[in-house]
């Protein structure tokens, strides 16, 4: 009987490039555009908060794009990362499907984060940039980019919710540990933060404030830059290596995905299993369904509209095409923090768009009982982000045995959950509950979205 | 350029027989007591606690023990576990020396205690078992112990020290998490509890309190049984497979250690590494010599006694031949809770007496600030027990830089501290301290013990 769980790939048969899925689009992304002007934005544009090497691939045309040496030796500290056949869970569903799922906690900070924080550094490094700023929420991207940054030398500061800070105690000192400065946004070091405080001392601020925060800091200091976790299109290409790996790793066992599950917060986490695999069905004739998984608490794939419209919530960011609940929306304070974001990536958006890819919305319940019963079963307690791929998986297998069909399922567990066992404890004491919105909430958000557009 | 990082094994490289020291050592460990006759205690005084399985390996004069085929499987989640080259920590050193790690914070808990708890949790349901109950501190083992049952459909009573029930919630979220029941102890549960209470109602509890309540529980139901994460002569056999991996590792890096270093609370984690490399030395010439490292504030190796006592403070256990400072010795609170165990291991004790491994004592700042450089040279974060070890490794270091001597030394990174930030902000912070102690008091603990010697 072969009971492996695990493929590994050594570190010499990583993959040598980032996959740009643009390339292979049939629709090409629209440009974002210049919020005062409404025309094309272009590296003018980027240049005070991002350095050329990010802002090329922001816009670039290759298919590929080489993953630099200093980068790789990062890399090899956590990658390439294991694809695990899920036993535990298989043997559970009784279910005619195979699951296979990535591992990306084994990184430095837990999740896929590095995997882009390590060459955003590495490109900031190339133009000495001294310091890098940031916002962070529930604190993952903020570890990343701290590790990242120590690995160059370069200082990083961090912006992190108020409310987070305060309440996620673990990650702020994880940052410190890396060696970054962390301040809870609002701030008295920047006017934005000022402004807020001024008007609400007690503010417990918001993603969109710690933005604004790490964008006036970057912008004040030519040796300084500014450094996003996810949404744009460079961020997205450089989780691409996961999928990458996994299609040698599922090669190696012979098999191939009919379906890819993972949860969408901005995209990187999406984009990053299931890039190459769209890219196959593009150029291969490969049908593999792509599912992306979102909260119902923050539902812009499922019924968010497709907008020009801000990344941030201060407005300060070029206008983006994408699914968005309009910037403004407050998503409920569920435990999947990094799944709070109110549009989805112009990539993942075009191709949802074009029929590209799916999406669906679960409630934080099923979630939760689905970490639980993964982590009895497979060992690896989920962060509270990575649930959402696990109900859906659940829901799949289900589906499958009703209907007698196999499938072959991938998915990626983002990361896992031991900084987030409060969350767990919420469950478990019955403090979480699940959320409806009322029939004009969402609609209402998006009025001042539409008078936006060019 | 060779920038490799980890040496990877798959899991048909894994070992198939766990390694019994006992059988290649030159003197025998003496036989464990019974407190009462003072004569050798045998399987009928271990019977209502342990199952015969365990029993048998505890007392096996076996070289190599098969690992069962349904303990590989759950071995696969985690295992083979990595072995790292430290190119970080190297670079940063700039000595002559090549640095390797076994990590083993890939695990279900965290750290190496799965090793055996899924053993222990295997034996137990060949005789039926149906429920274990343990003692936890800090609660490393706890969760382990958790997980292993889950696996094997076992019910899990955990009696958790009061003051880390109070203070390190996240570890008891986990056992929950894994479907164990964890109590705080002292509790009214037990005589031994409900005694505690009525002399002293806020008591923070010990573990020998837990110990007791533990056992107590277990010999209670024929169908319970009980289950210890350190010390016992099983539990170090199981932890073996970290060393036989690092040696298959190792030869495929071309390399030999001069030097193994690890931590020492009751044995397992130094045991795991070091005992096959032990075996190389008596069997086959090789001269590897083997450092324990544990803390100043609980220096059994360095300053206690090798005298026959009690491996719990309330004196229910069987005596043991070992270093001790006494089983009334109460460490300091120090963070490295796994650290905080008056006595070594029957096997440990033997091989020091003997001249066969080395140990020192290091204060806990230089091992927090060791932890630190690890973390941002390394890209993991070290459990507090853990940096023991790397502050050892940067002695070494500097001394072979001094004495321009290459070295080759390996170490055991035996676990993650995702959940022990609070122990890295207390030292950010300054609230910890170095520990020594006045002339008398070590001996004054030893007073009691002698008059136990048979």
């Amino acid at each position: 009987m072969n009971n492996s769980r695990k493929i590994l790939l050594n570190e010499s048969e990583k993959p040598t490039h980032w996959y740009n899925i643009a390339a292979d689009m049939p629709n090409k992304p629209q440009p974002p555009l210049n919020p005062k002007t409404k025309q094309p934005a272009g590296p003018d544009d980027l240049a005070p908060i991002f350095p050329m090497g990010l802002i090329e691939q922001e816009a670039s045309a290759e298919k590929y794009i080489e993953i630099p040496d200093q980068v790789q030796e990062i890399y090899n500290i956590w990658r390439p990362s294991p694809l695990y056949r899920a036993r535990g869970l298989e043997k559970a569903l009784d279910a005619p499907v195979k699951i296979y799922y990535k591992y990306e906690g084994g990184s430095p900070s837990g999740s896929h984060k590095p995997n882009t924080a390590v060459p955003q550094a590495y490109y900031n490094k190339q133009e000495s940039v001294k310091k890098i700023t940031t916002e962070t929420g529930a604190g993952q991207w903020g570890t990343a980019l701290s590790f990242a940054c120590a690995q160059f030398g370069i200082e990083c500061e961090v912006y992190m919710v108020r409310i987070s800070y305060d309440q996620k105690p673990y990650r702020k000192i994880m940052m410190n540990m890396f060696g970054a400065d962390v301040y809870p946004s609002p701030s008295d070091r920047t006017q934005a933060g000022r402004d807020i405080l001024a008007a609400d001392p007690d503010s417990s601020g918001s993603l969109g404030i710690a933005i604004s925060e790490a964008i006036e800091k970057a912008v004040q200091d030519e040796s300084n830059k500014y450094a996003l976790g996810s949404v744009l299109n460079h961020v997205l290409l450089h989780q691409t290596i996961i999928g990458q790996e996994a299609l040698k790793q599922l090669e190696m066992a012979g098999d191939y995905p009919d379906l890819i599950i993972a949860p969408m917060g901005g995209g990187s986490n999406f984009a990053g299993i299931s890039f190459p695999f769209i890219g196959e069905n593009l150029t291969q004739g490969k049908k593999t369904r792509c599912i992306a998984v979102e909260p119902a608490s923050c539902p812009k794939l499922t019924q968010g509209e497709f907008l020009y419209d801000h990344g941030d919530t201060a407005g300060y960011t070029p206008l983006l095409p994408m699914y968005t609940l309009g910037h403004n929306f407050r998503p409920a304070a569920i435990h999947a923090g990094g799944l709070r974001y109110h549009g989805a990536s112009v990539l993942c958006s075009q191709l949802l768009k074009d029929g590209l890819m799916e999406a669906v919305a679960l409630q934080q319940l099923e979630c939760f009982q689905a970490g639980i019963t993964f982590a009895r079963l497979e060992g690896i307690i989920p962060a509270p982000e990575a649930t959402h791929a696990v109900a859906q998986v659940l829901r799949e297998a289900r589906q499958a045995k009703k209907e007698g069909k196999e499938k072959t399922i991938l998915f990626n567990m983002c990361g896992h959950g031991f900084v987030d066992m409060q969350a767990y404890e919420d469950y478990f004491s019955g403090k979480l509950s699940d959320h409806s919105f009322s029939e004009n909430e969402l609609k209402d958000g998006l009025t001042e979205i539409r008078a936006l557009q060019p």
